[in-house]
C-alpha cells in the first residue's frame, strides 16, 4: 500500500459529524454527534446544542475535573467509554495554557481533546548505513498490541513537561540513561486527527531523534515493549510501505524521519503528499 | 515580531474571493474574482462562471500554451500583469503529471497555478557552532530586491527536474560544483498560499540541506545574489524573528531548518505553530 495511505488513515474524520466542545468561548475538544447526544443526560455539566457542546461547571481545574470525572465514571460503567487508564491528560485550547480540566486518558477520544505525546527515533550509522531501532509493543497493550513502535514513545501526562516525559519514557521503555536522552535532538511535530470507535483522536507528537552509541542496547523496564531490533532504515521504510505492522501513528513518525534525513527522495511520486501530509495545521 | 507572523504573511488569502481554474474536471489554478472578471473578454480561451473559470482550448500543451500566451500578452500590454519573465513554468493539477500548458513565470500568480522551487540551506559546523550561509539578493531583482536569501534558491522551469534545477542554480548563484551539490540532502517541502498584488501565489519549495566544507566560499555567477555571509544560526534565527530582512518565503525555509535541527526548542511558546505551519497540505 502507498505511504500516503498511512497519512489518510490517520486523518480520517468527518467534520459534518463533529461538534466543538467549548469552554468559555474557546474550543477545547471535538465530539462526534452520537457522543454529544449521550451528554444530554448530564445537563449540570454539559450544555448540548445543535452547533456545540458547552462545558458548564465553573471553578478551578480541580472542580471541573471532578464534575467531568463523574460523567466519565457513569459512561465507563455503561461501556460507552473504555476503562479508566488511571493517567490524566491536561485539557486546554492550546498547548502551554493552564488546563481547563484534567481527563482520564481513556476518555480523551470521546471528548476529542487534544493529546500530546513524545516519539523518539533511535538511529545509528554503521559504516554509512543508517539503521533504526524498532520496538515491538507488548501483546497486552490497550492500544495497538503487538505492533511495531519507535524506540521510545509516550503520552504527556498532566503536570509533566515534554522534556520530563522524554527522560522518563526513555528510562522506562528502553533503559536510556538521562545523559544519553539529553542528547536527543527535537525535530518538529507530527499532527493528525482521526476517528476511532470511541470518538476523535486529535494528536500532536513531539518528535526527537537520538543517535545511539555503538555499544548501546535498549532494554525495556516497564514491560510495554517486549523486544528491540536494529534494522536498516531502508528496510524499515519498506515495511512501512508494504504492511500495517507498525502502530498507526508510528508510520507517520518514521515517514517524517525519512523525509528529514533524505531517505525518501523528491523524485518519488508520493514525496509531496508525504512531506505536506504529516503536519496538519492546528485549529 | 513573532516567528509565526512570517507564516501568517505567507498564508494570507481569502477563499471567498477565489475561483478555481479548471481544466477537464481538475483544478489547475486559483483566480481572484477580479482577475477572473478580466478573462470574460477572452471567451474562446476561458469560460468564466459564478463558481469557476474553465480553460477551453483543446489540443496539446503547445496549442493551449499559445492560446493562453496571447491572453497574457494582451493583459501585460494593459499593465494588468507584470512584464513577461521569459521563463515558463509547467501547469498541472499535480506535480509530476504532464503539463496542461506552460505559462510565463510572471503570469503565474494571476492564474494561481502552483509553482515549484528549490531552496538550499547551506551550513557549516565550526567547533560545535552551527552557521548558515546567507545571500543578499541583487537590488534589481523583480521580486524582493535587496532581501536576504538562502545560499541557493530558484524556480523549477518547465522541462527541468528538481535535481537538475538544484545543480544549475547551485552553479549559477553560488559557484557550487556539481560534485558538492550532489551531497545536498533533501529534507522535505515548505508550502504556502498567499495573495499578492497580481493574484495568488500557490508555492511549493523543495528543501535541501548542504553541509559546506571549511574551505568553501560561495561566489555568484549570474548577478542574482550580490553578497554571501556565513552567520551563526542563532543570529540568523533572531534576524528572522525580529525583522523582515529575509525574503518572505525564505523565513519559512529557515524556520523549517531551525525546527529540523533542534535550533527551535519544543519549550518555546510558538514551537507547535511553527512546526505545523510550514507544510500546508496540498489540495
Amino acid at each position: 500500500m502507498p505511504f500516503a495511505d498511512h497519512i489518510r488513515i490517520c486523518n480520517r474524520w468527518d467534520p459534518a459529524r463533529a461538534l466543538p466542545l467549548v469552554a468559555g468561548e474557546r474550543r477545547i475538544g471535538l465530539l462526534r454527534r452520537d457522543n454529544a447526544e449521550l451528554l444530554r443526560r448530564f445537563p449540570a455539566v454539559f450544555g448540548v446544542t445543535e452547533g456545540a457542546v458547552y462545558l458548564l461547571p465553573a471553578g478551578d481545574a480541580a472542580a471541573v475535573s471532578r464534575a467531568v470525572a463523574a460523567v466519565v465514571d457513569t459512561l465507563v460503567a455503561e461501556h460507552r467509554l473504555p476503562a479508566r487508564r488511571g493517567e490524566t491528560f491536561d485539557v486546554a485550547a492550546r498547548w502551554g495554557e493552564p488546563p481547563v480540566f484534567r481527563l482520564d486518558r481513556g476518555a480523551v477520544p470521546f471528548f476529542g481533546t487534544r493529546a500530546y505525546g513524545v516519539h523518539l527515533n533511535g538511529y545509528r550509522r554503521d559504516g554509512g548505513e543508517l539503521r533504526l531501532w524498532v520496538g515491538r509493543r507488548a501483546p497486552n497493550k490497550e492500544v495497538a498490541p503487538d505492533k511495531l513502535d519507535n524506540l521510545v514513545a509516550g503520552g504527556i501526562g498532566n503536570g509533566h513537561s515534554i522534556a520530563e516525559t522524554l527522560v522518563k519514557e526513555c528510562h522506562e521503555e528502553a533503559s536510556i540513561s538521562a545523559s544519553l536522552s539529553a542528547t536527543a535532538v527535537p525535530a518538529g511535530a507530527v499532527s493528525y486527527r482521526m476517528e476511532n470507535r470511541f470518538g476523535i483522536r486529535d494528536d500532536v507528537l513531539f518528535v526527537y531523534d537520538l543517535e545511539t552509541p555503538a555499544d548501546f542496547v535498549p532494554r525495556c523496564n516497564d514491560g510495554e515493549i517486549v523486544e528491540f531490533t536494529l534494522r536498516p532504515a531502508a528496510a524499515v521504510l519498506e515495511r512501512v510501505r508494504d504492511t500495517r505492522d507498525f502502530k498507526f501513528n508510528v508510520n507517520l513518525v518514521i515517514l517524517d524521519f525519512a523525509v528529514r534525513h533524505g531517505l525518501l527522495r523528491p523524485g518519488e511520486a508520493e514525496y509531496l503528499e508525504v512531506a505536506t501530509g504529516l503536519h496538519r495545521p492546528l485549529d
